[in-house]
């Protein structure tokens, strides 16, 4: 089971990201142009996803709006794979 | 403006269907033997938005989990354009 990260190190990489808490998760929503561009990134990120074996929940809403929800069930919080995969997706673009 | 749906019509669509209502939006739930089913799925959805014109709010979550919500923003509620696209989501299946 992965270690939860400790809250300093959590408060000081949030602090360079765009990425929020929410509750156990890290969060981040992003705007398209339009539905298919959103679309695109949910496959983007779905592909990363898949690569690292690191699923988050990801939610198209509001025909162009993208938002992304992280966290590590088993650990009950966030670990060292959820900003991984976060600093993933955030060079995406 | 699309028309909202009467309640005796919507009533007796959601006998027939794997449909719920939730406020003022219908809702379904699929699961799927992984994340890559679930995101084909929705990538099906996405397909059917677009020539739909219609574009439902799409959670894949879980793994392998994938929610639909649909509703009609202009209308504040359910209108036969979404009853016709949540009947050919089902066809998908």
């Amino acid at each position: 089971m992965a270690d939860l990260i400790g809250e300093t190190r959590l408060d000081a990489w949030l602090e360079e990201r765009a990425w929020s808490r929410r509750g156990e998760a890290l969060e981040r929503e992003w705007s398209f142009g339009d539905f298919a561009g959103a679309l695109a990134f949910v496959n983007a990120v779905g592909g990363l996803a898949e690569s690292q074996g690191h699923h988050p929940d990801i939610t198209l809403h509001d025909y162009n709006q993208v938002r992304l929800r992280l966290w590590t069930h088993s650990a009950g919080g966030v670990t060292e794979n959820d900003l991984e995969l976060a600093e993933r997706v955030d060079e995406l673009q």
